[in-house]
């Protein structure tokens, strides 16, 4: 079996009984793993002099015990640059829905009425939305990948959309727009470098939370479109466009429902409560996703409690489908 | 100004300083309101003795001061039976809405795949039909009237059919079918009786309440279906018609999510997370409708916090409408 | 040191250095331990191939170091089907006590009053008595082995009668009846194969929990008293016979207490109160007993806090015993 | 309708409309109640002039209205002293009810084993006895009247002998002593004036509140015993008298069972949980009898939540009685 | 009795027999009171026809009865413009005392050493100077008056500089500067019109909440002084700019401490708990100051407990002052 | 590198693959570490049989895995009584500031002008000062050293001292004292031996906790105060004995601020809540100053979160400092 991947850290240890060995913690777009290379390997010295970063394929066999993934006999070497450059591209499949999660937002970007949000929106998508693609939807639980928020959003998009049909007093602008942002100071909370696979750590997401960062954002994003050339005729419109800030701002502030779970501002407006179901049932839904893929089976069609979820899963009831 | 109404409730107090009064409850399907009948008002001997019940034309000029709702002059007559029965109809609008709403209900469940779960959905609302029509969603809060759990069942199957939409993987039919009976324990604990307006109180519903009278519910119906003729050819399908049993009940079982909102059982299944969300918005929805209509403002666009929302409300943003 | 258990699990580990051994799982009606097999062990490949479920006869010396039990040499047979019988049956000390247990069950019953909740009672032990018989009271935490709910149900009754006499007014004939069935749903929760030492887990437990199963339970073997001879002598009966299943189903639902604990329905009555406090007070003095059987001692007569309960143990008092 | 009360409080008041009055409560040993006397009251000026405490014969007509109690017309005369002793000495039923659970206390003090115990019960009996049968169990919710708080610990030590019985490792000396000292805090916190029916406030129960107040009062008594005459003969006795005092003070520090009901200590005894439920019982089986008592009828069998209680009520289940 | 008082509200009310009367409403900067003009009050027209905001000076006689205050005979003038502006400025002593705090207030700010913060801080004093001495420091509760905020913020950088005496490794300009920031989105939270005593309600403090809304003020701030003529000079300084904005920033989202209270963020440096534990204690030490004005003394040095505080409150110890 | 410690603990472990070591747990005023001493060491026999307490000087190179500290090759011999006592003495550096800290607090007791207090915290140290001098603060998370409590003491008298300049009406004797006391039950929860560096476990400690025993070695230490010859002239003094007595108790009393943090008694005086609060802001500031001492580093500037705080910590800013 061989597979490419990113050296995301290395760390000298030593058996209990004083065995010496390094932890190579290897990463792609999918995953990351941790595999123990033994010093009697014939590339114990190059292994610990490789720069992190550096992009390998790995030959061998592999098996997992109790300890974690060891392999015997196995061996790397370097990528070349075309190769570093497609690993860092990512997992076709991943990539290509992400590409198409992308392209949802667009168009729903696109399909908005009012003038200021969706300027705001676009503009969102022009100025970050390269970083926006590098970022997850949070550092564990649920989206937890490269590109993760992408699909987080795209997918509450369709979903706000559908609810907006349900609800028709809910204003459909105001809910897409607030999705797209909801989460957009996670681009310094839960961001991955250029070119590496593992989530950093900023200042600023630390000392001030996703949600007001998210709120610094759209007020720095609205600022620059009163600079831009629309701005004079927007000023005649219906609702004001200080209202429609403070609507957009008061769904960032909101989304996370309650004080408990670190929203400052409690919702006010039926789309508050309405962005914050949408956010919780994607986030729930992703985190049974993984947990299905993940979790041990107890016993036929019950698998073991995934934390955070609170209790042991059931597979779900498959579809009926008609026979003739 | 004249009106029909029940007379619903009735009580005989005094003011501080010793004054008697009747103080009269008078309801239609729309709500109640209560109004004080004077000693020296010429029915009052009459009022003394009605019937709890009785139905009544209203006309008089009405105040509102700080101590409820005052007339002066007013006056009262029986209504004749063809009035009584208009009365006990309701209000047409809401009769009209409720009646749109169960066709939808009833188009959701001829549009099932699993001739199971359409079966006991059809045999639901064929013995318990009436019932439901009269049965709230809940006491107070949400719904809290005559059809008010047609209303909440059909929005929520209309979001549940829309949801489905935007997580293919989600089983439409269990979700749909979870919907219709997630609340069906509240025909004992949130009806009203058929001629009246007023919601009474079930021993069964306060002894168990709806999650345990609702799983009790779905498993009669069950055992009838057992006992007919589809029964035989049903032993054949996929998934076993005992899954989907269990896969129902745990939807009653786990709708209000969590312990502390008194679900016997956690969600373990996409479905029941979806349905507990769906569930929850609509309650929302609607116990912002209703504080949006009832709340002082407190400044332009600042309303008063109603009880059981956690804050004050803002008016929503206006949907932007393109003028040309 | 010889002893007979039952081979109920078995997994393929290696050290941290690679060095291969069996984890296998022995149990009794006691418990369970793990014990390492290495691959030098002379039964090794013999080992690998047993069916789960075999009796052994385990001899050895056997030490135990912070990775677990150790044994040095040692080896097994196979038991012979009359030494498995026995194994099955249990460590004779356990069993005594449960048979005990079972008799002060079935006294109890016979004395009850009411003829309704007398043969309901009866019922039960009828048709449910052997899988009763090999229930715990719950997965872990107190009485978490088999016959562990014949041992909770009889204790909590000797302290329900107990209480009867102190408050005269409770309903003694409800509040044993209550007791029986509070926990009954941990048949399908709870439950032990007929030959085997380790709980299962069932679809329906997951899916509906103990109280929504239990109540399920309750109102099927009152289905069927029903259908029996008596049932048309029990009309005239006071209470009536639906006001005794309303409140024997409201002891079963109410039981945690509240909300938080699972509870569907809050208690509403005096004996849903008893029957909760009976119940804690009988789990934990449980968990208090595993736990001075386990714990470590930190100084003397302090041992060290056992999950669940909060906080470090003191050793009891001992009575004061007069000499003379 | 003539009654004997006494004078314990009296306000002037005006109605809305500028109608002045006094508000007079009265309050004997089975509660209190408010009534108002009207300017034009014969007695209005000799009732100005009253002192707090005064007994009073009152003769009238009453009725209640949403205001309180009105009489029309009603009078009073002052108690002779005679009269006034028989009023403090509180209503015959409660009197002999409690002179019977106070004979129990003293019974089962008679009944301990361990000789440091039953000293300091005695001591205790001794010195607070009267104390003791004018306080209260509580401010409000339960046993909140003079002599309450011996009504609660008199059938608490009935609850805890018949849980000893049913546990025998219980330490029954341990437990019985633990009842009786477990609120004697409350001689301090919710005490009666020797001379009257309204709970007073002390500065010692607002400052330390019953826990802290009862260990120290353990304490003193305890002192004051190792200055007794037996104190050096005890010194041989085993368990030591130390560890007997720490035991003791624990079931008193750790009654509420959690911090968040009020407990400095967690339970760490078996004794101190099987207190923590036994007491618990008691009063919420007082709550529930007090709601039954007063609650407003919602439907048959069914009774308004009353705080602190967390539900409505059910009318309890007769007993089923045998006919013959 | 004389005073002067602005008109703050009048509403047209009734008695409950039916009896019209105007609740009047007066405030000046200590407080407002409600006063009852009964129909046949000979200025009753003039009073119906006043607007909102009139300056009265009242004269008469008042008594407070259980239903407000009345007063018989009582009359009123308008105030001429010399003595309005004069009521407009409040009450002499508060005044001087927050004229006091105020210059505190400058006086911390010019006692910082890095020269951002100091710059900051005088910035904010200059543009919202004005209405931070008109803005409280919440709605109920402690400090709810005009210039509360200017009183809670002196107190508090009164204590921030005591505590960073006794912690020398805090940070001292940047806790100062805390403290000034901290609750500075209440300028448009709780904020009081320029010639009036109501607080108001601000859409943004409804949909933002103070944290959000102070944070978008400092960054306003700081972008205003990025474009004075020091910038350049600073770019050189250590820590940096930036680190400093961040850290300031920290403050003002994390200063509630933890999420139940509404910070978005959790403390995460020592300056940060030291700021949290420094507010809360001047806003507990407020609510009991304003609870022993106001609270009914329940027994000789225990007053009745005042919302939010918790429980009855207990009279201070006098410090000892010795004799000589 | 060679270190004297005293052998505070010792087990006979093995490795996974059987290899025996035993395992040395070393400790001096400062910490404790865990060492390995393999079979093949040339001191295994003389380490198995050390007594515990024994006083070591250990010589040898030592390396960190994430298994623990072990040494190659490392050696040790006893220490010799001079030595021993230098080591029980503890770091130098820590004895000076504990040194100083309890001159602080005699310094602090020195300056109370009520002679009660300032008589019963003379006591105090007199009779307990050696065995508060070698107790801890708390069992783990802060001050958890021998003296750990004397730091704590001191450092809160100085912020005590310095929020009484802050609120003049607080009385600081009151204060100071409180601060004293406040944790005095610690000396039977959280001391060392008099010659050994392990917190030990207390009966007492265990059974009441430190809130119970303080108030009764307050109460201890009152009683033994008035039977001596001031207590005579103190009878005149204002405010009473008794009185400062209670305030002083409930300050030990309501001290964790809440009863979900274990005070039997909540807060009701201006005092109890400035101690709460000086008490809660000095631990959590070691547990952030151990905090930046001990966690890893997750990002520059970034440290991990160590329980119990409840997240992340970023490395604090450091003050300013003007170059000139």
């Amino acid at each position: 079996m061989e597979f490419h991947a990113q050296l995301a850290g290395r760390k000298e240890k030593e058996t209990k009984s004083g065995k010496p060995y390094l932890e190579i913690t290897l990463a792609d777009s999918t995953g990351s793993l941790t595999l123990k290379a033994w010093a009697d390997h014939a590339q114990y010295g190059q292994l610990s002099e490789l720069k992190e970063g550096a992009g390998l394929a790995v030959d061998g066999q592999f098996t997992r015990n109790q300890w974690g993934i060891d392999g015997s006999p196995w061996s790397f070497s370097l990528l070349d640059p075309n190769a570093m450059q497609q690993l860092l591209a990512g997992d076709p499949a991943t990539l290509a829905r992400q590409n198409a999660d992308y392209a949802d937002i667009e168009g729903f970007v696109a399909s908005l009425h009012d003038p200021r949000l969706k300027a705001l929106c676009a503009h969102f998508l022009n100025v970050f939305g390269d970083r926006f693609r590098r970022t997850a939807a949070a550092r564990r639980n649920h989206h937890a990948r490269r590109g993760g928020l992408v699909e987080h959003v795209a997918q509450m998009m369709r979903s706000a959309n559908a609810i907006a049909g349900v609800y028709p007093a809910l204003n459909r602008d105001l809910m897409l727009a607030g999705v797209l942002f909801h989460d957009c100071g996670k681009l310094w909370e839960n961001t991955y470098p250029e070119s590496g696979f593992t989530q950093g750590f900023q200042l600023s997401g630390e000392m001030l939370g996703h949600i007001p960062l998210g709120i610094e954002l759209v007020n720095k994003l609205w600022r620059d479109l009163q600079e831009g050339p629309e701005h004079e005729s927007w000023k005649a419109l219906s609702p004001s466009s200080e209202l429609v800030r403070l609507h957009l701002l008061h769904l960032v502030a909101s989304h996370h429902g309650t004080h408990e779970f670190g929203s400052p501002t409690l919702p006010r407006t039926p789309e508050a409560y309405a962005l914050h179901h949408i956010d919780n049932l994607d986030a729930k839904y992703e985190m049974m996703k993984d947990a299905y893929a993940k979790a041990n089976e107890l016993a036929p069609g019950i698998l073991e409690r995934q934390f955070p979820l609170p209790s042991n899963l059931v597979v779900p009831l498959p579809s009926f489908v008609q026979s003739d």
